[in-house]
């Protein structure tokens, strides 16, 4: 697959994280000869945090993580791409504990603080033979690179996603360094987003779960390719406590603040690499809505506008059909009125007040929607909430991936 | 616009229907050279009743034909094709008001007896000069054929949709006669759904609009092209009374229930002729759920999947990936046990019992998706609930319709 041209030019610097090594192997759950199983070994003591899909149909992995994730602690966390291992039942659910079981062995640890996620094609069992000599494999393995360990999570992946933050907790500065994987809610075999972000700051689970809640509402939740939720979407945030700043407890812990905003930040940078791998993704497109009666309800517009396949095609066809617009806003079911609604493009208003715009130029609008970073204004006009979403526009590219090609 | 590959060989022969007088003429909305004003003439006493879109930034037309149908009665339809008149706030209105009152002084009628639609570009008001010319010429012109009627109230249509029904009221048989319009929720232009059905049965408005609310819980609501809403889509139902059958005045007046199986069966014919003609449609595919907690439920689980880009794309494709399936049902966030849950593929169940049938054979799931008319089955194994859904295939044709033109 061509790499997307909206791929950054290079992998980015990201920062160790002490108490977190990485690990490769070949699992080999495909014929492919390419690393297909990512281990994580993780410090004593770490503390877990995690978001998953709300696909009610989900795997086995995801079921397992939510129960770790109550634990608060983890000691390891293992990858697996190529076979998501879901819709398969008692068979799979057996693979993932065979794998937490192993790792747990080796580490000494309890299983569950072994976090397991698998993507790949859906309705085959993880094949426990490959699973186990793939995890002995990663077990011995030498340490490896960020860049090593997000190509190895990837799929149908076009790049390898990498992001990084710091935030000062009193004066110790601590990092976050994370990787993630997706290209489409959706890729042509089930492949799904999984995230990973590691940090060395000290911070108590239930606080870490808080953030990582607070941070997900803005960055994961808030990017859509297709509208189709995977049945795998994991995000997990694990904090080795190594950087020695003073542990977060709650929200008036000195320095939460400036964690919450770095957990933020990373969280929006790899959510923004997701997009930017969207299937058949010519355009990145930031639909900015404010003027709603909340927050949620502002989102909820924004997604419905992001999930129209036609004001996607409409921004692939370089065409300011803010008609669209108007149906996406009508029919996502929030408080709405025609009358009051102001729509831009780029920095461009083209309607006001229900109505197009006076002696509207549409110059800078078709200069806007030439380029690759699109955005969209809307303004409901009823109150004072507000939120961005991103997503990509839809492409013959999107079609060529998802139905020329058979599974 | 190429003929759809869906459609049926020829327009159906469509009874007349006493009370009702088609004509047509050029308003010339557009710079074309076809008919493009739709006027229907009804009988003194005609019962109307009427469904409308939920968007709610719908258009002029769409609020006063709901003032309209609380009335109960009506003397004349006007359907304008090639501008839908939405986003246009007061002069928009002023435009529809125009039209309503010449009507009604011609027929010597109350305005809220007369009825409009509008579909085609958006944001421009109805240019009144050109509607009240239009509607002068289609006052005087001689009547037309319902095939003329279907095609002048057409906008991207590949086709002229038409249906007939009939039931026996007594000893009196009644006629349906209705014609529809649409391509896809919305087409390129904001061109909607504009359906119409014509009946000589006599039935009080109160009871045509219940039966016109259960016929479009199963026909109307259950088709998507492309999950877009459009700001204007509206069914009206006009019975003028001339059949002489004892009037159905409620659900226990004899006939009821024929009357009912026939409007449900012509609303149901007229829906899956839009969903024959969605944009770059070259499968029509019915989705049966079975075993939903509610009717309700299904039909939400069977929206779901119909609007799931990654099952339209795999049905393209040809492609019996039920993974994607199954994660349509998981997000559609309805009560659904992944290990509950059973897949089939025209007469072939493909899964069951969340796990993939033992010794699955491909190849009459193969030969079925090359066919045009695509079952796909889903038993969720919970309850009673069931609903079938209807909609087509995701292709390049609908990328190259809404991308690759301008608006």
């Amino acid at each position: 697959m061509e790499r997307s041209p909206l791929a950054p030019a290079a992998f980015p610097a990201l920062p160790d994280i002490e108490g977190v090594t990485l690990r490769i192997a070949q699992a080999r759950y495909k014929e492919w000869d390419r690393c297909d199983l990512t281990y994580a070994e993780l410090a004593e003591g770490t503390a877990v945090a995690g978001v998953t899909t709300k696909n009610l149909c989900c795997s086995s992995e995801v079921e397992l993580c939510r129960e770790g994730i109550k634990g608060g602690r983890a000691r390891a966390l293992i990858v697996n791409a190529g076979n998501s291992n879901a819709f398969t039942g008692y068979r799979g659910r057996e693979a993932v504990e065979q794998i937490m079981g192993q790792v747990a062995g080796h580490l000494g640890c309890a299983p569950s603080e072994v976090f397991v996620s698998s993507t790949g094609v859906i309705g085959v069992p993880l094949p426990k033979d490959k699973a186990r000599a793939g995890v002995e494999a990663a077990l011995a393995a030498a340490p490896c690179s960020w860049e090593d360990a997000a190509r190895t999570i990837g799929t149908t992946d076009t790049f390898p996603k990498g992001a990084t933050a710091s935030a000062m907790i009193g004066d110790k500065k601590v990092s976050l360094s994370g990787i993630i994987k997706g290209s489409g809610m959706i890729a042509p075999d089930m492949a799904t987003m999984l995230g990973y972000i590691f940090t060395d700051a000290a911070i108590e689970p239930a606080i870490l779960q808080e953030m990582l809640n607070e941070a997900n509402a803005e960055s994961y939740s808030c990017i859509t390719v297709d509208g189709d939720t995977s049945t795998s979407d994991t995000v997990l945030v694990f904090a080795t406590g190594k950087a020695g700043n003073a542990p977060l407890v709650n929200r008036d812990s000195p320095g939460a603040d400036a964690f919450q905003a770095a957990l933020t930040d990373i969280c929006t940078q790899l959510a923004h690499l997701v997009v930017k791998d969207g299937e058949g993704a010519q355009k990145f497109i930031e639909i900015r809505v404010t003027g709603a009666v909340s927050d949620v309800s502002a989102r909820r517009i924004g997604l419905s506008i992001a999930n129209s396949p036609l004001v996607k095609t409409a921004i692939a066809g370089e065409d300011a059909n803010w008609g669209r617009v108007v149906m996406a806003v009508g029919k996502a079911g929030e408080p709405a009125d025609r009358d009051r609604l102001s729509i831009s493009f780029g920095t461009t208003q083209v309607a006001a007040n229900g109505y197009p715009v006076e002696g509207y130029d549409e110059a800078p609008v078709a200069a806007h929607l030439k380029g690759q970073d699109i955005t969209i204004g809307v303004d409901i006009g009823l109150g004072d909430g507000r939120a961005s979403v991103w997503t990509c526009d839809l492409t013959h590219g999107y079609i060529s991936i998802n139905a020329d090609y058979r599974s």
